[in-house]
């Protein structure tokens, strides 16, 4: 069984086959250090390996989600120090690990293994994100944020550029002109605006966190854990590719998953007019 | 003159232009069969040869619109028995015509070939739509359903993958976010909030059908259905080429358009101040 | 300092960070010449090279935006003695200029070198737009509209086809259904329902250039231009390459940014609570 303890930047509950990830460093608005940043990546490995988890939650305490990277990093940028994706990148077998090749080589980024991770990864977004805090949400595959809260990139008003991603994914998320205003102008948006954007879905603040933990449980309840990941894959997998491949490849996974026991169940839970018991498998 | 009788689990119909296709096994919610994809693939391939037919809207008899694959087929599917879709995308020509090259070979897969057909393709939704029923529709190029109807992706929930270039199409229409949403959670959807996530046009019940076979004929006979044909290459071949060689190529299909009638008439109909006739020469 | 004058068919005004660049044939709607193009992508450069102009709103004088191509050189079509992209798309140094290579084939065509202006391009549609003006339009990064106007793509009831990159850019902005509806019908649409699909945002009529010119200076003095530049950049770069090679761009460019004085002036105005007085260095 993995373990999720020894944290001291982030704190990790699981529940009901959902693992809540809570970034904790509550007086700082949960500003994003190195520190936890392994924590980070560690807890998602965890919980990948996991067979009891089927789901993740990621959201932060206090009143903020993610205020961006600490400053103290932003001034250490400024001297110099900063460290580039390039360490931050490494595989987590480590450096002699063989570096990813295919499709592969897209996952192997910063934030971009959470593409990887064959479990719906949802960002609880219950209060301030900005910058690097809202590039790791960009990479979760659904953003849920509480109504009245604020959301920004900040990159352009700190003389930066879009960093980790961000000029890339969220184009695909909200589209080319609505990613040219938020990654430009930088500006600060409130919920219902981002919402509006197609970038978050809203929810009421009261209560927010159990009601997303509610929909991760209810959606990956209802549905094969195999599915979910084959279908995760597909989809980031058919950014790169083109529909030819991406047909190919999906006709081979259907034939594979004729001989699954989740499509056994998935046959047999619909005739017998029952809920699901998908194993995985 | 192209024949489209001798169906038994579709029925067609040429009026004004539009030709409505049926799928017609209304006590079964018209499931999906291979009779039936055979038949759909021969009157597809008609109405594409019929210079008589400008549209194409492709509806359900009786209340449902496509309940999804027969179950018969999922079972067979369980007993290894499944055809997958290398035979189902051989090209009409038979098993001796050369393969696709090209761009061309993203047109050659189960529904993909739709994508090719030089005539706008309405998928007029309605009732229940699931699994491979939205797989087609999702190549057709519209989308309209009736309002207070039910769509599901399915897979999911049974064990499935995102088949049949759903996992590449979907998040084309609808974005990344929704994409993943209605594939890994395969929950069911009404109409309106089908609508919301871009995936379909809403419209009311009472006299659906005759208002989607209205706007294809309404479209078609204001345009010049040779301009509707390169156009709706242009946009899919656009999908997989950069700027530059959609560029390159929409330069040559300009220049050949002002040799056409079409362009001819184009300009005449708007100096006379008239409604076109265009030929589509 | 860059000239903006001998202008014919446009006229130029640069305050205080914005040059206006108004198509100037009122009396026909600013319907599109070869005369007006080689000014507006004179203009466009003087602006991109003048330090004073930070942002660049396109419109028109009158009632109208433009209107589509004069119909001169349509009717110079019919007579086989329009001139293609081709020669509109040779680099300003001329004919002699090497070829470009790599990305930047994609930004070498009619429009598409807008995307690489280092600078935001508001076009603020006061009035009528058709054809090639909704053309241009969407090389900008963002399109404002006046309520209660018309627009159309046009080409499809002309006989023509999707000219001037729009068959690839559209489906980028509005999504591939709205895209193939827009090119496909050329039905026009007003102000209202081209926001809701996207390709626009709305702007009461009364005010409305001073509206967009207020947005552009607002977005381009709260952040660095030299931010804005390299985002722009990679925002477009990255419709044309892959997660890996963005990020690994990305990741230098954050580097390089670290050294640059907007990025000292980004933590320092953020730091001291006070407006950023960016340079652009």
């Amino acid at each position: 069984m993995p373990s999720y303890d020894d944290f001291q930047q982030i704190a990790t509950a699981v529940d009901d086959g959902v693992m809540t990830l809570t970034l904790n460093r509550p007086e700082r608005l949960n500003a994003w250090t190195e520190a936890m940043e392994a924590e980070f990546r560690r807890a998602i490995e965890a919980a990948e390996a996991d067979t009891a988890v089927r789901a993740i939650v990621v959201t932060g305490a206090g009143r903020g989600f993610c205020a961006g990277a600490d400053m103290d990093i932003l001034e250490a940028g400024t001297r110099g120090t900063a460290a580039g994706d390039a360490t931050a990148a490494a595989p987590a077998g480590g450096a002699q690990a063989a570096a990813p090749e295919g499709l592969d080589r897209n996952y192997a980024w910063r934030f971009s293994y959470l593409l990887k991770v064959p479990k719906p990864i949802f960002a609880a977004i219950n209060g301030p994100v900005a910058g690097i805090g809202l590039c790791m949400a960009l990479f979760c595959d659904f953003r849920y944020m509480a109504e009245g809260q604020k959301l920004t990139t900040a990159f352009a008003k700190r003389g930066l550029i879009a960093e980790h991603g961000a000029s890339w994914m969220l184009p695909r998320i909200v589209g080319l002109t609505n990613a040219l205003d938020l990654l430009m102008s930088a500006r600060t948006l409130m919920t219902d605006e981002a919402e509006r954007l197609g970038l978050v879905r809203a929810r009421p603040a009261d209560g927010f966190l159990a009601a997303v933990q509610g929909l991760a449980r209810e959606w990956t309840h209802a549905a094969s854990p195999r599915s979910i990941g084959v279908i995760k894959r597909q989809v980031y997998d058919g950014l790169f590719q083109d529909l030819d491949a991406a047909w190919r490849r999906a006709d081979a996974d259907m034939v594979a998953s004729f001989d699954s026991e989740d499509f056994q169940e998935g046959v047999a839970h619909f005739l017998e007019k029952r809920a699901p018991r998908f194993t995985g498998r």
